[in-house]
């Protein structure tokens, strides 16, 4: 079999006329597709119905003896801390139960640096002048989104299967104090899946930023979601912090929202200890304490870390045909082909794609024009603008396997005219 | 009768031995009692244990057919807006489901303000220089604890019962550009139980900052919370302001952690529809829901306005013997004396109690050595410092009947030491 690069002239002129009968054929038949988030379907929804029925008089009485119906327990019920402690491995005197959205506390701890500065920081971040941020890309749109409305000069890093360029992280962060900070999905990656290797989390423990402000948030939104049995272990950066005696350096995350509900479960937060002494007033100053009711459902409802990773089996079980057959079907219909490439993940939410260079817009609209919407190409880079015009974020948690499977054939379809229409306008 | 200002020096000696003596006994029984927050007690909170009951798949689908319980409908399901619309005379459209706290929807609005302004403003809050916030006093110690955390000069207005001094407002928002906005709590106002008058809320209408980003913060804590059948009734600021033209003056917040469940209930602001389309597009990077499940936990358990409004009642009969307990108690032991006078609030959470000047901090001092924790003197003025020591804030909602039978007759015994202290040093 031939790669596109190798057809004649001729050879490429059929191939693109075949491409073509397709997509018409697909265009006719009206469809209306979605492939844009990352989101549970309601059958994994329906997974933690049980947590809501459960008896709510069982739920009044902390161990400590508060009635969580009331204010106060500001930074969460102790046995909520030490249920995620267990998960995550983190000291429950680190961690601070906040809200439904960790991405909303990660929003929250970035403007409170702006305004209030963060531990040992001299100055608020927003009293420095112009202010920079390292985004490992292709990443979170959302985290992107976030700095870039705070004004924040984002710098991209790329992303390796280890992680992200640590040299380049180095030289940035040790070099500019006007770097604040960076971006990380630690395990299971958005939007590659990727898990960053023990040497990667190290090398951010033994970070010595320029910046006494400086900030890695590390935003463990895949901490428990593995596909397969198998779990991906991600090293501990608080245990290797301490070896550097960089701990301050790092606001940790974490939430519940791809195991329970989106919106309607727990997020954590943890530090060190110096750092809480500065966060606790602040936080004091701006809340009488989240829902305690909800992280006593939690709790009572898992009983333990390994209740959670139980369910979170139960979860794989539903997800794990879902990314199977985007994969098998990517590699049915382009392998050999050499017009694309993507990752396979073993756990978290997404798989990243990328097509032929300069090909991820028009594969994204040539597949909006049959009715499959994707996340629009640029999404996974800082400002929306993806240098090569390559990655494409799969989505594949919400649809039905057999859309699944509808979807990521007209997907080939598009990446093939894509790459046909390149090298047919190279070869003219 | 002679007040104490009237008494002879020996009947004033004798009179402090008689107080001394009762304030000796009343230490020797080894006391705990606590009167400091405005919480709801157990049996408040067990009369909407009901709405924790409902069956959870009854909550699943929005009219609008969303699965609340996953992403999307980030300003909340349109029927929990409508019932606050219909509860607070509200148009659904300027409302935002925002949480669960509204003092931590105000922390928002204020350090988003700064960091990144408002509809209308030429620049954000913090990059004007310093800053100033109105605080009618005596206030809600919360609010000045956030404008104090952001470094905003706070300038004392005086309360009447009728609201904040209007001519004084004006003086200061329409003068200085550097006054960026004020607190109110405009029903049954935190400590007093006032409700500003037609006039005063015509007014707030009718003012023209000399800032294009003035903004009052119209904390609408207790909207609903009447304590007797009679509703007062606050006139309606959207309204007026519609007459003025002033409506982007406004963000309006309330919530029903005085309700429901402190910190499990639900927050919303309201806004002009300017406003709202500069916050909307913030709120979208911020989070991606605030937990809809639980607003429909409300919207499928009160199902009207009136189903509150009747709730409200229920819990005003709880309430209301435990006001009456302490104003009955004050008026028993004080009335007659001339050391004191109180509000006799028709709803809300607080009475306000004024002691001789220069006693209030001595008052709380003999409270606690007795065993009896009060709202520390000053809380309720700017800096927790009262110019008059002379208020104290009374929160009777929590403590049992009979603890507030006892509470409040040690307080008047301490009120009156403080009181004869005062004329006995000055006749000396």
């Amino acid at each position: 079999m031939k790669t596109y690069q190798e057809l004649t002239k001729k050879e490429r002129k059929e191939e693109m006329e075949r491409l073509q009968a397709l997509y018409d054929a697909e265009r006719a038949k009206g469809l209306h597709l979605d492939m844009t988030r990352g989101k549970p379907d309601a059958t994994q929804l329906n997974l933690s119905m049980d947590m809501l029925l459960q008896n709510p008089y069982d739920l009044i009485y902390s161990r400590k003896g508060t009635d969580v119906r009331n204010y106060g327990e500001l930074a969460g019920v102790d046995e909520a801390k030490e249920l995620f402690a267990d998960l995550l491995g983190l000291k429950m005197e680190n961690i601070i139960m906040g809200g439904q959205s960790s991405l909303a506390l990660m929003y929250d701890m970035m403007i409170k640096a702006i305004v209030l500065g963060v531990y040992k920081g001299s100055k608020p971040w927003g009293q420095q002048g112009p202010l920079k941020f390292l985004c490992p890309a292709p990443g979170y749109d959302r985290h992107f989104r976030i700095t870039q409305e705070f004004g924040m000069e984002m710098i991209t890093i790329p992303m390796t299967p280890h992680g992200p360029d640590m040299a380049l992280v180095k030289q940035y962060a040790e070099s500019d104090p006007a770097v604040k900070g960076i971006w990380c999905v630690p395990k299971y990656s958005n939007p590659q899946g990727y898990t960053y290797s023990p040497e990667t989390v190290e090398a951010f423990a033994a970070l010595k930023p320029a910046a006494d402000d400086f900030r890695i948030f590390w935003d463990n939104a895949y901490s428990v979601h593995e596909l397969y049995d198998e779990e991906v272990r991600l090293a501990d950066i608080f245990e290797l912090a301490k070896k550097y005696g960089t701990e301050d350096n790092i606001f940790y995350f974490a939430s519940t929202s791809k195991i329970t509900f989106p919106g309607s479960g727990l997020a954590i937060m943890a530090a060190s200890e110096r750092n809480l002494d500065q966060i606790r007033p602040i936080l004091a100053t701006q809340t009488i304490g989240y829902d305690k009711i909800n992280q006593m459902r939690h709790v009572k409802y898992f009983k333990t870390a390994d209740g959670i990773r139980k369910h979170m089996k139960s979860l794989a079980g539903m997800l794990r045909p879902k990314f199977e057959m985007v994969e098998d079907t990517l590699d049915r219909h382009l392998s050999g082909y050499d017009v694309a490439r993507w990752t396979n993940p073993k756990g978290g939410y997404f798989i990243s794609l990328y097509v032929e260079r300069g090909c991820a817009r028009r594969v994204y609209q040539l597949a909006r024009s049959v009715g499959v919407a994707l996340t629009p190409a640029g999404a996974t880079y800082p400002y929306g603008r993806d240098p090569d015009d390559s990655n494409i974020r799969i989505a594949p948690t919400f649809p039905e396997v057999a859309e699944l499977k509808t979807i990521s054939k007209i997907l080939c379809n598009c990446i093939k005219i894509a790459a046909a229409e390149k090298y047919l306008k190279n070869f003219n």
